[in-house]
């Protein structure tokens, strides 16, 4: 590799005079400067970034923090679609970006912190969002750009956070549901702690409320967004006295494990229960029966997130603001005429 | 944030002095050195990591290279597998992990050219291996460490690589179309410049050479390892004179597209077509008629190439290895005896 030894030989001058010229130090002559900047093009050198980052202060790269267990995250087809959203963007303006991979709390908080105090990168993106969170905490301390996808517990006007209508979609989609006739409607979500979670249940409640149908707590059913906390609920919701004839799920990879649990205990989607959910991840589709889901446009919520954290990053008094992403409901083939089991 | 001059102030010393502790420059005594190192620790004061990079020469950090287009490739659930395993090793050694996000060739070159000369990362990783590739022959003609998910070209022996043996995969998973009674055998690829699809396709040529069977070049057709490539493929496959009865598919999202593009035909797998596939990425499980596929060992792909780097990036002379990953069939129920088309 050309070193700044390389250019300093070809043109007679020492190894700090290149170092000022690429600094662009006012005390070296333009004759000088030429001279040297020539050399480096012909020899084909390219100032170190880490020194130069050093003078303009912004590493070209955004963070990328997923949810404990960047493994298990992994596994549900969301994540790679919101990257894919984030990378549209961070291509566009040459940043790169730089993912977690922390597992537990403890070791993403260690992460955070090295990627901040180490100057890693100019900003962070969580793609998680939730109650107390350590991370969002310090980010918000430290007054470091970042910004959430989904929406931060309190300050809610101080922190730039991309999000859909969730509490909106959860209404709609449980609607769905009771227009085609179901009046016992389960929900099943992820952890209590997620307001992705707590937002798309709100609206399940509201619906279920003003239609005037039961609205009980063991309806309500929380496991992990992967496959496997779907076969855990289709265990809780089989032990049920009496069955719901339709589930609200929310999330695409949950309704994946729950559908495999029906499907073994003889239980047919949607001749006798129904079925809607959230994400619109690719799988849905592809499924028998396909998923009637919301489709959340994930990969919008990734490109808005790292468009408003790079204008962040290069401005920080660009004021907080909330970025709203619009849902739609697709409709497919998991909801029948009022199941009954 | 507490700086440099934080510390300088409490300990009654010039920034540069402290500067020069982080350094552990020799001309500062040792009293000094305890006295500051003292303060950072009580202020809480981290030394700012692109500074301590220019003296260690570590990053910390490795680059993951995805082939042309990260954007479609992500849509392919074998890259975010490949990133959990890579992940796995990362998380353990604590480094982070850059993903490029390039689409075109030329962007691609572009942006390893930033991470090598801006000294981003310690080595990269590339997930993908093909022809004449500008990429990998700038890593090698700049000796910075890298390795290879596939296969190089030339100077086998000089690169360390990470791979299954796929010409033996591709010879297995043929033989069992031909033990259920096959005759008429085509095999659907991606490009023919990508070493996986060629070692694929040896291995199948050679397994139905073997068995004497027709090997005609109409046959052999190839595509993008998208769910799209698999749809262009059944056009192509439905105007043949002669259709095969059993098809060799080197992908499994490509899979996909084939079997909705023959559901669409109005022909069912594996009832008058039967269907074998590549990777055993988990949509291979879900998918109706399930896949009879190739376990590649995803997972296991991606944590032996992050080991491998880094260990080259620890010890440059490290020799370089070929390592191979095992496979194993899977089977399914995407294959019947005989079907006649």
């Amino acid at each position: 590799m050309v070193t700044i030894k390389d250019v300093a030989k070809a043109t007679g001058v020492a190894p700090s005079t290149v170092s000022r010229v690429i600094a662009n130090n006012p005390r070296i002559s333009i004759m000088t400067k030429e001279k040297v900047r020539k050399a480096m093009k012909e020899l084909g050198y390219h100032p170190n970034v880490s020194a130069r980052n050093l003078a303009v202060k912004s590493t070209k790269a955004i963070g990328v923090v997923l949810p404990s267990s960047a493994d298990k995250a992994l596994q549900n087809p969301f994540f790679p679609e919101i990257l894919r959203g984030i990378g549209s963007v961070t291509h566009d303006m040459e940043y790169s970006m730089t993912l977690s991979s922390g597992i537990t709390e403890e070791e993403i908080f260690a992460e955070v912190q090295r990627m901040v105090y180490g100057s890693y990168v100019d900003g962070i993106i969580l793609l998680y969002s939730r109650l107390n969170d350590r991370v969002m905490n310090f980010l918000h301390d430290k007054n470091f750009p970042y910004v959430i996808v989904g929406k931060p517990y309190e300050d809610i006007d101080e922190v730039t956070h991309i999000d859909n209508d969730n509490f909106t979609a959860g209404k709609e989609i449980t609607n769905h549901l009771i227009e085609t006739g179901h009046e016992r409607i389960a929900f099943i979500g992820g952890s209590k702690e997620l307001f992705v979670t707590m937002d798309r249940e709100a609206g399940y409640q509201t619906a279920v409320k003003e239609a005037g149908l039961k609205n009980c707590e063991e309806y309500k059913i929380h496991t992990e967004f992967l496959k496997s906390g779907g076969r855990e609920a289709v265990e809780t919701l089989l032990s049920l006295k009496v069955r719901p004839t339709g589930l609200v799920i929310s999330d695409d990879l949950m309704s994946l494990g729950v559908l495999s649990g029906l499907e073994e205990a003889g239980i047919s989607v949607p001749h006798d229960i129904s079925l809607v959910s959230f994400n619109n991840v690719y799988l849905s589709e592809i499924i028998r029966p396909s998923l009637t889901t919301v489709d959340i446009h994930i990969h919008e919520l990734g490109a808005e997130s790292a468009k408003a954290l790079i204008e962040k990053t290069i401005d920080k008094s660009e004021p907080a603001k909330r970025i709203t992403v619009p849902h739609e409901i697709v409709f497919r083939n998991s909801v029948s005429k009022r199941g009954a089991l």
